[in-house]
């Protein structure tokens, strides 16, 4: 029903517009089946049998069915694949998509960084379905680049800013942290900056804009505070934890031990079942679930125990929100609860009145989210989401509600409620307390203007 | 600690063989930096700070634990991600793994089958981690190979064997069908036959070819009652449904009405967040959870509402179980509840005692895992192990559990029992029952040795 986003060519399935059919059973001719199996046209089973057809698995369907005389050309034009024979099994290489979804793909915006290595690709969330993002399509926010890093090569050091805050200091192997106690965890990871330019009301065309710093994997990892009780850290006096990329970027960021001790932050190598991918910080990143993306540290290699916070590059200067009074909100990490309608979304165009699913995604960095609400009337009238299960503390949660669109103008909202209590708020009860001067932590309730003609566009009700 | 298995090079990370370091800073140095950081050596900051890496990340974190003296080549010899400029990020392709995970890849077994594309390729489960498969490693199985259908092209007719069992038998485009009411859940598929040759203790090196044909991931689509629903199909007369494929295997398979009735079987179009993959069906394929994949028909062209089982010929002749007197099950189609451990495995090597975590999979056709039990002496002792979060229904289960190996030959077990009360059985127990002329739905507690030397075999304890 829906047309991809403007930038690529329109695709098939998950682009959402199908064309009408060329060359295999069209619509009139099912109409010719149904009605000769019901006038009991047996003979035509016959027919088909000693046709050229009668070997494949479509002709004997048809028979079934009753199938038209010999010479039309409806059930002559068979498709290779039900002739033919097909590809072997991928035994020498990782598979791929079809090759009619290579409009699905990661992109970035043009204009938003000055270079594509310190830049952002966004996530294709309106061709996504379900919480699990491929990792092949996994949005990446980089500052100085991804790497390849060889994993034989690669240590995390454990140490403290003090030599009373840990024992015994320690390097890890991949080899050594693979052997430790493992846990796997779904979570998502959310760029702080996700949906940031809505701030300023620009209304960038798509889903994939707007909120596309998102994605949700299945995480395998060992919990920092085995890395730490292994090292003999003190966990008490030692309140927090420096986490420290190998990378260009020199990316440092402070982690609470109060996370920590919870037993939820990560130091991951497996994502989605298989080892992290280079963009996502191979061989290893830190998880910190909740919280937002550039304290994820990728490619770890150094966690330092410290009494203290080390207001770091990213932490001072970056990634934090001007108040309207004019002051810093710092380590202000948290992802609150949010949500967003995928489909339909910008770019999109529904070709014709009557059902469509509604679909998005919710999540909060605080839990689970407990009910999400959907309206079509711009925030007048609410219904309540089906959640897909399972519903998972600080993870994707995927919600479907039923719609008939009656073809006239439709604004689509979201609203997410967590197992706080705490509601998603509108763009004005946002503003209210935030200003509009920020970048970051943006969670306010989205809004899709379906049009007349069924093309969908990104608007912000005040 | 695990060396991959024999027929590729050895990996770094996955495979688990890990080697010495060779210029990144070494164990003897990280000796000294914190030998020399206990002393208070602080001096040594200043000079790493004039060295030429100063500027660096590494020479940051090095200083900070208090560096060794400059011309040190320990420190010199920085890789070149910490001081170079990355690569951009992607946007104009779908990712893949590192470069150092080629050997992570499904294989066919030699000679198991005459033709490629009658064949199987099978996941490599002792490189993955968590419960959800990676879609590119997903095991394969095809009858006639596989196709990359153009889905505006494609259509599922929904028809009766007779046509008192629907009122208005339909024709769906894949448009059609996504913009109905959509549901995402997470599933195991495992191939019938799966361990098929352990049956004859043929004992295959790894459990990639063991336990190799199972997979799991989430899956997104309509459930297939609603397709029947709008098509006014009979769900009381019409006791069976036949789900066939479109493409040259004719696979078709009898689904009894009552597991469609319960809301469990998709028609799906959503695997991991994306369209399903080539290999596995795309653009649509039949889900019917805890049941052997054949029936998990792939590019499903037609579903047919009868009042009696087909008997088609992978009913009749193929997918069926010889008893030992002498008769055929038929229809078994239900994967009971097994387990495997996939850390330690055939083909990896223990290179030295101490702490393991053995790590493997668990599931059960009739519902969720209530527990896994591991052993390491051949089935005498038994300890529970930790089942990871969330433990789903029909789905794989990943359980962890502690292990010290004290050098000694060792033989790890793995026992699941699920919610029924159900109890894997041991290969005595199921042979008691099954005899050993079956080929399929061997579920039987798999054994791994391991030797004195470190290395693991595949053994079967009668």
């Amino acid at each position: 029903m829906h047309r991809d986003d403007p930038q690529g060519p329109q695709t098939a399935a998950s682009g959402r517009l199908i064309k009408a059919p060329e060359n295999f059973i069209d619509p009139a001719g099912v109409r010719t089946v149904f009605r000769q199996a019901k006038e009991g046209r047996r003979d035509f089973i016959r027919q088909a049998f000693a046709g050229a057809v009668a070997a494949t698995g479509a002709g004997a369907a048809m028979a079934q069915a009753g199938v038209p005389a010999e010479g039309d050309p409806a059930i002559l034009k068979l498709p290779a694949h039900t002739t033919g024979l097909g590809q072997p099994v991928v035994t020498d290489g990782y598979g791929k998509p079809s090759k009619y979804e290579a409009n699905v793909q990661r992109r970035q915006s043009p204009g938003l960084t000055q270079t594509a290595q310190a830049s952002v690709s966004f996530a294709p969330l309106q061709s996504l379905f379900g919480i699990v993002t491929p990792s092949g399509l996994h949005f990446e926010r980089h500052h100085q680049g991804w790497w390849d890093i060889d994993p034989s090569q690669h240590r995390l050091m454990v140490n403290a800013s003090d030599a009373k805050l840990m024992k015994t200091p320690k390097v890890f192997t991949m080899d050594e942290i693979m052997r430790l106690p493992s846990v796997s965890r779904f979570h998502f990871i959310e760029c702080g900056a996700n949906t940031a330019v809505e701030w300023g009301n620009v209304a960038v065309p798509t889903v994939q804009y707007t909120h596309g710093m998102i994605s949700c994997s299945e995480f395998t990892g060992v919990p920092l505070i085995t890395l730490l009780e292994l090292a003999g850290a003190d966990l008490k006096k030692g309140r927090f934890v420096l986490a420290e990329g190998a990378d260009g970027s020199s990316m440092t960021r402070t982690i609470p031990m109060s996370l920590i001790t919870s037993g939820e932050v990560l130091v991951a190598y497996g994502q989605n079942g298989e080892m992290l991918r280079p963009e996502n910080g191979y061989p290893l990143r830190l998880v910190v679930p909740g919280v937002q993306g550039v304290s994820w540290v990728k490619y770890l290699r150094r966690i330092e125990v410290g009494d203290q916070p080390w207001a770091a590059k990213d932490e001072a200067i970056h990634y934090i929100d001007l108040m309207p009074d004019g002051t810093h909100r710092q380590y202000t990490s948290l992802q609150e609860c949010k949500s967003v309608v995928t489909t339909p979304s910008g770019g999109q165009v529904l070709l014709d009145k009557g059902f469509h699913n509604i679909s998005g995604l919710a999540w909060s960095g605080r839990g689970k989210v407990r009910r999400v609400d959907v309206s079509v009337d711009g925030g007048r009238n609410w219904r309540q989401a089906r959640l897909e299960t399972p519903v998972l503390s600080k993870a994707l949660t995927r919600f479907n509600i039923d719609w008939v669109w009656d073809g006239k103008p439709a604004i689509v909202q979201s609203r997410a409620t967590d197992d706080t209590g705490y509601v998603q708020p509108t763009y004005r009860q946002l503003r209210g307390v935030r200003g509009t001067r920020s970048i970051y932590h943006n969670n306010a309730i989205q809004s899709w203007l379906v049009t007349e003609s069924g093309e969908v566009k990104n608007v912000q009700l005040s």
